[in-house]
Parts: C-alpha cells; structure tokens; sequence
C-alpha cells in the first residue's frame, strides 16, 4: 500500500492558516518556552534550547491555544502560558525517552543525549519539567488536571517499556498505553484551554474527549510512520525507536512477532504485507470522526473550523 | 583524626524526642508519601515504595513541620502534604542521582536503578516528581517556591557534572554546587511551613536562613562522611559516589588532585592525612551557628528547641 501524500503538513508545521490572534499566540507560546529555560547554568539552558528550537509539530499548544479560542476565549496572554506548559511536558518526556530508546536524531537534529551525553540528557528533562512546575505554579485548579495527564505519561512509557522487556504486546496493552502516554496529555491540553476560555463544563469534557480521541489517532499514525517512513521524512531515529514501532507492529499483526526472535526488519516487512497499516489508518480515521462529532456543541468560528482541519491533518500527514 | 561517635542519630533516626503532634505529623506525612505512590503500573508503584520503605533522615519534612510549629502553626493536616512534596523531591532527584554515578546501594537497600534497571529508574524519578507536583497543586503561592527550589537542585546536580567532566573543582565552585542542589531546598522547606504556619515575612525569612545555612552544613557533613564513612555506615555505595566526594575532597584539598589524574584512594589518603575534615567541620559547624542564629526571632517553643537540636544534629552525626 502507498501512503497518500500529506496534504496535512502544512497545518501541523505552518500556522499560516490559522485565524491571526491565534498564529500570534502560538509565537507567544514559543517565546514562553524559551524564555523559560533561562537557567545560568550553560548546559541546561544550551540543551533545553536545543531541543525547542529543533520546533517539532506543536501540536499540543495549538489544541490548547484552539479550545480556549473555541469557547470564546479572548486575551491569549494566560493561555499562552498554559500551552506552553503542555508542550514542554512533551518535549521533557521526548528527551528522557531519547535516553531510553538510544535515540540519536530527533526533529532532525541529534538527540540532545546524542550530543550532551545521557547523564545531562537526564538532567535536561528534570529541569524540563521543573520549568512545567514553574510555569503552572499560579493556576491552582489547572494543575490537576496537567499533573494528572503528566502522571498517565509517565505510566504510559513505563507500560511501553515493560511490554517490551516481558514481550508482551496485545492490541488492549497497546491502546492502554497510548491512551496514557498520548491521548492524557491531548485531553488534558483541550480541557485547559476550554477551561481558561471560559467554557462551559459540556465544552470543556466535549473538548476533552475531542483530545482523547485525537492523540490516539496521532499517535497510532505516529507508529505506522515509526514503522514505514525515513528517517529523513520522520526527523527522528526510525526503526531504532522499536518499542514504540514494535508495539504497535506486534499488536496489529495479532501474531506476537517478537516471540519468534524477529529482528525488526522482519516485523516491518510483515506489516508492510498485510493489511496491518491500512486497518491502522481506517481506525485512527474513525478516531478522528469520533472526535470531530464531539465538537458539535461549540458554536461554529474560525477556531472550530481550524480544530477540525487540525484533527484531519492527523491522519494526513506523511511524517 | 577520629570521627566523634554521633550523639545526633537518634534525633535524625528516630523522632521520639519530637514534641508529640509533630511525630504524629511526620507519620502523617510517611502516609501521604506511601499513599500517593499508588499506580497501577506496578513497577512505578513497587520502586516508589521500595524507596521509601527504606527510610531515609527525612531531615528535610522534620524542618518543614517544625517551621510550622515555631511559628505557631496548628493543624498539621495541609502542611503534612507540603511536607511530603519536599521529600519527594529530595527522593526523586536520589533516584536519578544513582543512575547517573551509578550508585548501587542506597538508604541500605539495593538502589532503585539496580534492582529494575536504568530505564525503570529514569521513569521512577519521573513519576515521583510528577507526584510532587500532584501533591502541590492545591498551594497556588507554595508553587512558586517549591518549584524554584526544585530547579535550583537540577541545576545543582548539572553543575556537579559539569565540574567532574571538566575537572575543575574549586571551593566556590562546590559551595554553588551545595547551595543549589542541597540548601536551596532546605531552604524552601522551612519557608513552606513557616508560610503554612501563618509566620510573619520576619519569621519566614528567618527560617529560610536558618534552613538555607543547615542545608549547606548538612551537604558538606554528608561529603565528608562519602570519603571516611564505609558503606554500611552511609547505607548508601560510598566512594562511588565520587563526584560528590571528589567534589568536596578536590575543592578542600586545595590542588585539584584529578588533575593528576588521581583515583579516589589516593584522594582519599590525601584528605585523610590533612586537616581538611576538621576544617570542614569547623566551617559546618559554623554554618549551623550561624542558622540557629537566625532563629532568635521566634519566641521559645518546643519546636524552636527541636529545631536547633536538628541543627546540632547535621553536624553530629556519623552516616
């Protein structure tokens, strides 16, 4: 099968199309972050910079910045902050995660553990998210709710990871553990938003589960492109990320492949056969409508039409 | 020289001399640390117990309650949580700490990182700070602090790697490396219950202080014990631990012995045959001096007579 060209990736890379106060926000978001991690100690601030100005697809910050707009939200100056957050409970997981999965290239750059080695990579991370802690410190309510999603990440790797090491891969253990180390955070993303914006408690959880469903659509995509893609079009390490490749491959090929010792190439070429990536996208799509159909409470605006072009670019994207 | 016998054990290991609400609130607070480790990830919810079990001086939770009390707090209930979130703190920047020296024992039990390996270690960290953050986010202001303090120990610890890589210790170089990775949270802590405790701005800055000087004479003990003590004393791998060590026994020493490329014993004989330790002896000493100085602010209480034993204590102490 042949991977549709992405017609998705000039939403997920550019934000030209979104309406301005919201393009505005999100260079506010990247500022946020950088400003942030205004350590004295070199390393920390060169490493944390590194790895945020590599960019990356932003797609947590838009869905933040989106939901608050979606329910009326005006005055982006506090969501931005939030946003900003979000992403960077993202950006520290992918950098611990580079130390576990040996990951050498990310967003096309080296790894920041290929570069400042794993013990300062560790470090980087921690302070990664200290800057989250930081930045959240005057939202007393919104707390929980990121807390809680940063939590189900942190879960959510440590059940990839043991799948792993047990090989133990069923498409149940799959779907637990990117509904945890994926959709949490989605969800958690909108909800901020909505909540920030003012909406109601129906925006609020219908925006939530437009998240949810989201972020397993996006992640589910994410691994078949772990799978079949370059490592020129993913800008990370493909393959050599083989938990997540592997999870993904094994429990959509219903067969454990890993049990019979396959190398990775194999499982690949397994999966490149059957119709495990055609299934993959026909139900991250369903996905995607699932969550679109939630957005049916909102009002229609530039920002619900903008969260629905971002939900379809999920499934639309080649990297 | 010969290291006194250490008459402050039993007040960092026991709290039987702890005015009897207090030790009440520290159970409290061992409750809260055991209760919120509660994943249904087993190996996030067995590695968090597994270190916590294993004790530890939790000096920094006694002068968090202790704060509280001086100051006139009464209900330890909301400063109990607060508590629990600074050792945690502590504890998962240990957890990290052994993966990056390599630290093998640890609180006399095999350390995190040996018994589940690096990747489960690196997870364990994470979610325990994923859990301060949980803890903290009712405590709109007490954020700010905590989460300063909390970056202040990553930089610290990022500042001691920086040091070994480079080889280059001095004593202004190791007090940055104390004051940030060990004092700034002690600091914090004082600070935490002293705000909770409803002290004046006088008084939490008092105990700051006092905190703050503590933290540092505290870290310096605890470095000099890494070089003389055996393991079975520190219950923790010594001499492994050599960066903390090195550290502490380059910067004293005076000549940058690994510029010589010295290894540890040499190090060690070196420090041992000099006055370094009773010169850092003295300068603790001093320090806790000069923080209980500060505490002349609070009227007499029996948590100001804890605190000062506590001082006394940092510096008494053979493990």
């Amino acid at each position: 099968m042949t991977i549709e060209p992405a017609v998705g990736i000039s939403l997920l890379n550019e934000a030209n199309d979104l309406p301005e106060p919201l393009q505005r926000a999100l260079n506010t978001v990247e500022g946020v972050m950088y400003n942030v991690v205004n350590s004295d100690v070199t390393v920390l601030r060169d490493a944390s910079r590194h790895i945020l100005e590599a960019g990356g697809k932003r797609i947590r910050p838009r869905l933040t910045l989106l939901s608050f707009a979606a329910v009326g939200g005006q005055d982006f100056e506090e969501v931005a902050q939030v946003a900003a957050a979000v992403e960077l409970v993202h950006t520290a997981s992918v950098v611990h995660d580079d130390i576990n999965d040996h990951g050498i290239i990310r967003r096309g750059r080296p790894s920041v553990n290929s570069i400042w080695g794993r013990t300062f990579a560790l470090l980087t991370g921690d302070y990664l998210f200290t800057k989250v802690y930081e930045l959240m410190a005057p939202h007393r309510d919104l707390n929980i709710i990121l807390s809680e999603a940063t939590t189900a990440l942190v879960e959510g790797e440590t059940l990839q990871a043991s799948a792993v090491k047990e090989n133990n891969f069923s498409r149940k253990i799959y779907l637990d553990i990117i509904a945890r180390k994926t959709a949490a955070l989605f969800r958690a993303g909108a909800q901020l938003g909505a909540t920030l914006g003012g909406g109601t408690s129906e925006q609020i959880e219908a925006l939530g589960q437009f998240g949810y469903n989201i972020g397993l659509a996006f992640q589910m995509i994410d691994d078949v492109l772990d799978i079949v893609g370059t490592p020129e079009q993913l800008g990370k390490t493909a393959g050599i990320d083989i938990e997540q490749g592997r999870g993904f491959a094994v429990a959509y090929n219903g067969d454990n492949g890993s049990e019979n010792g396959d190398p990775m190439e194999t499982i690949k070429q397994k999966v490149l056969r059957g119709d495990t990536i055609q299934e993959a996208y026909q139900q991250a799509k369903n996905l995607v409508q699932l969550g679109i159909a939630h957005l049916s409470v909102l009002p229609d605006s530039e920002a619900k039409t903008a969260l629905i072009q971002l939900a379809e670019s999920v499934v639309e994207r080649s990297y």
